[in-house]
This record gives structure tokens, C-alpha cells and sequence, in this order.
């Protein structure tokens, strides 16, 4: 039989993808689970986005231009003007979600064995791209104790060496929440000029900024024209994780050539999903002024709820709808089993997404878990009242 | 200013990629241009797949499973059951496109710098998924002479090393329209198993075989179960290219354990897409039966004419659209952009595709294009009447 590859077999698993049988067989004994572990909103898709796709007159699905339509990558533009970031539709590349962009990204500026320094917890797809794309994951360390702020920029200077081509941010951070301040981006833009590295920041919760901070992205630095990469999806933003569109942006000419290239190569994305996304851009503002109200209520009652409970601490986050919670455990894990396995109250459970998957420093994180507060609020209380009563009758 | 990765400055770009400039300014001097260069074929997407998602009743455009979902891929089962490949849906995982199913397989089974051998002229983009994957690609040259048959298993067993991990066939083949036959197939199942390799074909154009031919499936081979990867599309089946939806089949579980985990890391293939690709599998026989009667009549007519012009040597094609013509000149690309920026019959003229894109030896089939039969019959007709009055007055 012929061999598996190296990458093949060293592809990390999804950190919560060992749970789903626990959590199928929690289903099939009759319990109810709350999933805190996906970042799949519950929140309902633009109607407008939703009837662009119902009302379509195609009679041949083509392929569309492998950037995406000029008149979708006018629009995106227009959007991005009214985020105070300023590019032309030549600067963007529609991509098959954000997943695709980070892909194209790091196809893009890095070969073997180079590596890219990370602020970690982080996104845990970033392994994926990675380990698909033979670069090395650096990870820097951020705090719960800090809210996950960004690390003193001299300990990224520590992990500089001549391999090291990027770095990479997420901007509001899944799965910290932490929003990186225009003073943190500037602090970053003098390293990444300093050492002429590419910035690559995925800046795809933008629009879920809390306590009236705003988002300050990487493109809006004018002395980072040619270092910054920027990614974003509809995914989150219109609640359309399905669509599976994003973008790559940057002014950098070479980058978005290169880029183009890796586009070419895999034809064009998704026809359908780009008619949803270009509607979407039309959805009102009252639309993002109910949802983002809906997710303060909820991180509040979230996180008022967890810091009832003995011994856990939780990092407050301005920003995105996930936060990192410890608990006065040794092993997120097991406890993430047990509570599908053995733990209910009235026959409800729980299913969180143990942190240690958002590390790449081995043995981090081990008592840490995600919580992403996309479900409604009593669920909310429900669940960290599960969370509570657990963390009263559990054992290492 | 950073640096672009080599890889980066590797990635092939699109082989006619650099006639879109002169094509569009024939098009702004008032000239029409026949598209013989591309393989989005002019016929319609079936009803029922566009209808699917007109009246689809998604409130939330969410996430799929990242294998697709277990009722599209055990319809996917029922469809290949019908084509005389038993498998099930846990054999399949449902891709964005053909292209994402070579990514998976190419990641799953190789490694930066091994090889994987191609008969040549083979489809383009197999090159820029090499690139992308850090994979070598070494061609195996087939023959003009021989309608592109399969070249022997010598000329194969010459190329072997200890780096070679698989054999890669496109059947039918773009660009030669080559169909392979059971017998073909079974030398290359003697030889990677010989040799313990996997064969990667990719069958997206399963159902374009002409002249009462069969196609016949590496999944067909019962003893092949280890070495099999069978990669798949709706692209060209339902004129859906659009709609990026392909598949990647195979019954070695550790292939579909390792390709699964690429998948998760890009999350789910696009919704809607899905959507419209479950109901075409309800297209009915006459649909093909039409479409494939209309391609044979398109090549006949073709093949006659092409073979009406001094000096043009036409490989007969006995599936997919495309074929390969040897022209009377030394350059095809500049033939190409001639035809373009300088030729017209009554403000008429023809793209064509450039042949030495489809081969990666160097200096190979410079004399070479490769058409695309997906315009009318009438259209056809014309356009290789203006290639035959190009021919008499071009000069190289």
C-alpha cells in the first residue's frame, strides 16, 4: 500500500473534531448539548443576500473572472471607503473564504521552512494553511492576564531570524476577542518595516468591535503599502459562513500578481455565493447595529456569568464573539469529554472547544477553553450554569 | 520591500493568460472574436439545478460539513453506482471544485520535491497545483501520431525514482480529448502496484466518451482499492462551472482520513452550490444524450474542416471538448496574437489556445494549439475557416 505524506499525516485535526462522537452519543442517550465549541452564528443572513440568489436569471452557471467580477470588487471597495480604508477593486482578489485568501497569502511570500510569527491563542486553521503551505508556525505568547493584548514587541524580536517572512494577526481575535488598538497596528507596522517582513492581518470580525472602540486595520497605516496583506470573508459579517467568499487585499502590485497566479490556478470561486456577497454589501446599517447589540448583551451576561463561578478566569474581549475562559482544571480536554460522557443538568450538557488547540507551544493552554457566545441568551446562562454545577462534582 | 516567495515567482501563470489583452483590444476595435481558447462550454445548466436554489428556504447560510453533506455524498454513491463504481458516501469527500480535490490529493500523498509523472500535453493547472504543493512534476510525452494514447509503460518505468509517488491521468484528457481504454487502465494498475504508487485520474469528463466508447474508472479496478484517487467535478457534467463543486473518491481510508483534514481546515465546500449540485444529479438521460449528440456533431464538423487545411495535423478525439492541432508554423503563441492584433475575415477573428502551456518539457509542442469546441456548429464552421485564411497569408 502506498504511503501517506509527511504533510499529510502531520495535517492537524480540527481541536474539536475528537469531541463530535461524544457529543452524537450525548445526542442518541437523549440529552441536549449547547455548542459553545463552532463559531457558526445563529444569527440570520441579510434577507437581501438571501433573495439576490432566489431572484438569479443564469441559464448557464460560468465560471466568473478568477479575481471575482470587476463590478463585486468595485463595491467591495466602496465598503472598505466607508471603513476608512482606502483601495481600488485592484487591489482585492475575491477568494473562496478567508481560508483561501490566508492560503494564497502565504503561497504567496513564503517558501519551505520559512516562518511566520503568530501572537498565539490562535485561529487553529492557521496550523492547517501552515502545515499545507511547508511553513513554520512561530508562536508568541499573549496573556489571559493581559486580555490577550498584543506581546511587548521586543519578544517578537527574539523570534526574528532569516527565515522569518511574515507575521500574522487576527484582528479581532478568534479566539481571544482582544481588539488590537491603532497604537498596538503602529507598534507592529515600525517591526514589520524594521525588518521588512510582510504583515498579514485577517481582519474578518471587523465589524464586531464593542464599547465604542473602532477597528483599526492594517490598510489603514499609509506607510505599510508595501508589507501589509489583508484578509476578510462575507463569513461572519452577513452571517454567511456558507458562502464561502472572501478576499485578499494589499497594494503591493507583486502580492496581488502572485496571488492572481494561485487564483488562476483553481479557475474562480463560487458563482452563486458571489451574487449573495455583492447583495449583501446593500444591507442597511440598522442590520449590524441589532446584531452588534445582540452579541454586548450576550459577551456581557457571558462573561458576568462566568465570573461567578470559583476559580475561573476569564479574559474580557472588545471584540468578535469568542472568549478564553480557565478553569480550575487540568485537562480542558477531559473535561470536554466528560461533560458530553458523563455530566448533565435535566438532561442538558454542554460541548466547549478545548483551548489547547488554539496553541502551537506544546503543553499551553491545557486548562483553557473557547467560548463562542453564538447562541441567545437564556441558552447562554443555561450553559455556564452547566459549566458551574460541573466544575462543583468534577475530578481530574 | 519584502520579498515575493520563489514559489510565488514559480506559479505558472495561465496559458492564455497574455493573448487576454490583444483579445480585448480586437474586441475595442469593433472586431468579434470566436473563444476556440476556453473550456466553458455554451450549453445550458440543467433546470432543476437552477431551480434548487431559487426557491431554496435558508435562513442562515451556514457552514456545512467540510465532507459535504451525508445525503448529497450517498447520492453522489447512487450516481457513481449507476457508472459501475461501487462506492460509498464515506469513500467521497465533496470539494470546492475539481482543482481543491488535486490539492487534497497532491497534500495527502506527497511531499515537498516528489514526483508525480503526467502524460503531456496534460491540463495546464496541473502545473500551478504542483507549484502550489512544492511537488515536481515529470512528464511522459504522448504523441500527436497516436491521438495522445497512453504512452508505454516503458517510457513510464524510465521515469521512476524513489521520489515518484504517483501517476497522474486526466480521462478524458484535456487538452488531447484522448478517451483511455480498460486496457490502458490495467497497465497502469499492473504498474502502480508494481511499483506501490498511487493513480491519481481525474474524470470530470466521465460522461463525454463519443463513438459508442465506454468510459472505463480506475475505481472499476478491483484489485486498484489502495492505489486509487479518483477526482471528479460538475463543472463540465452540467455545464455548472460555476458553481465549484467537484469531489475527491477514494476507498484508501487513510487517503480519505488525511484529505478530511485539509478539508476541515477550509471548513466546508460553498452552500449553495451544493445546493444545486445534490438536484442535478437529478438531470435525466436525455439531457446528456442531447449534449453529448451536439459534441459529436461539433467535432465531427471540426476534425472535417481542420482536416481540409494544408498542412494541419488534428488528433481524433473520442471525449471531453477539446483537441490538439498541429499548425504548418514555429510559434504558436505568436501565431496566436497575430490572429488577434492583426487578422480579421469580415471583422471576424479567432482565439485560439497555445499548445506549449499544456506541456512542461520545454520547446514541446511550439507548433501546437488546443481547441475548445463549445460554440455552435455555425460558429465552429467560421472559425476554422478564418485559421485556414490566416494560415495562407501568415508569415513567422
Amino acid at each position: 500500500m502506498p504511503n501517506i505524506s509527511l504533510k499529510g499525516l502531520s495535517m492537524p485535526q480540527s481541536p474539536i473534531r475528537k469531541l463530535v462522537p461524544y457529543a452524537e452519543a450525548a445526542l442518541k442517550k437523549g440529552k441536549s448539548v449547547y455548542h459553545l465549541n463552532i463559531g457558526q452564528p445563529d444569527i440570520k443572513t441579510p434577507q437581501i443576500a438571501l433573495d439576490a440568489v432566489k431572484i438569479h436569471s443564469l441559464d448557464i452557471l460560468a465560471y466568473t473572472r478568477s479575481e471575482g467580477s470587476e463590478e463585486y470588487r468595485i463595491k467591495i471597495a466602496g465598503y472598505y471607503a466607508k471603513q476608512h480604508i482606502q483601495v481600488t477593486h485592484e487591489d482585492i482578489i475575491v477568494t473562496t473564504g478567508g481560508s483561501e485568501a490566508l492560503l494564497f497569502a502565504f503561497g504567496s511570500v513564503m517558501d519551505s521552512d520559512d516562518e511566520i510569527i503568530i501572537p498565539e491563542p490562535f485561529y487553529a486553521n492557521y496550523n492547517g494553511f501552515s502545515t499545507a503551505s511547508n511553513v513554520k508556525v512561530v508562536p508568541v505568547i499573549s496573556k489571559i492576564e493581559d486580555n490577550f493584548a498584543l506581546p511587548p514587541i521586543s519578544e517578537f524580536e527574539k523570534l526574528i531570524t532569516p527565515k522569518t517572512k511574515a507575521i500574522l494577526i487576527c484582528n479581532p481575535g478568534n479566539p481571544t476577542g482582544y481588539l488590537y488598538s491603532e497604537d498596538e497596528i503602529k507598534q507592529l507596522t515600525a517591526l514589520v518595516k524594521k525588518h521588512d517582513l510582510f504583515l498579514i492581518a485577517d481582519e474578518v470580525y471587523r465589524e464586531f468591535a464593542y464599547d465604542g472602540r473602532s477597528h483599526y486595520s492594517i490598510l489603514q497605516e499609509e506607510g505599510l503599502k508595501e508589507h501589509a496583506i489583508m484578509i476578510d470573508s462575507v463569513s461572519k459579517r452577513y452571517s454567511m459562513c456558507g458562502a464561502r467568499i472572501g478576499c485578499l487585499v494589499s497594494k503591493n502590485k507583486q502580492v496581488i500578481q502572485t496571488a492572481l497566479k494561485f487564483a488562476q490556478a483553481r479557475l474562480s470561486p463560487p458563482t452563486f455565493a458571489q451574487i449573495a456577497s455583492e447583495a449583501a454589501l446593500e444591507t442597511p446599517q440598522s442590520y449590524f447595529d441589532e446584531v452588534i447589540e445582540e452579541y454586548v448583551e450576550r459577551r456581557n451576561i457571558l462573561i458576568a456569568e462566568l465570573q461567578k463561578i470559583d476559580g475561573v478566569k476569564v479574559a474580557k474581549p472588545n471584540g468578535a464573539f469568542y472568549c478564553i475562559v480557565e478553569l480550575p482544571i487540568k485537562s480542558a480536554d477531559h473535561f470536554a469529554q466528560w461533560l458530553l460522557e458523563h455530566f448533565d443538568v435535566n438532561g442538558e450538557t454542554v460541548m466547549v472547544a478545548p483551548a489547547a488547540g488554539f496553541y502551537s507551544s506544546s503543553g499551553v493552554g491545557k486548562n483553557q477553553i473557547r467560548i463562542a457566545y453564538v447562541l441567545n441568551k437564556e441558552s447562554l446562562i443555561k450553559a455556564v450554569n452547566i459549566i458551574k454545577q460541573a466544575l462543583k462534582v468534577y475530578k481530574d
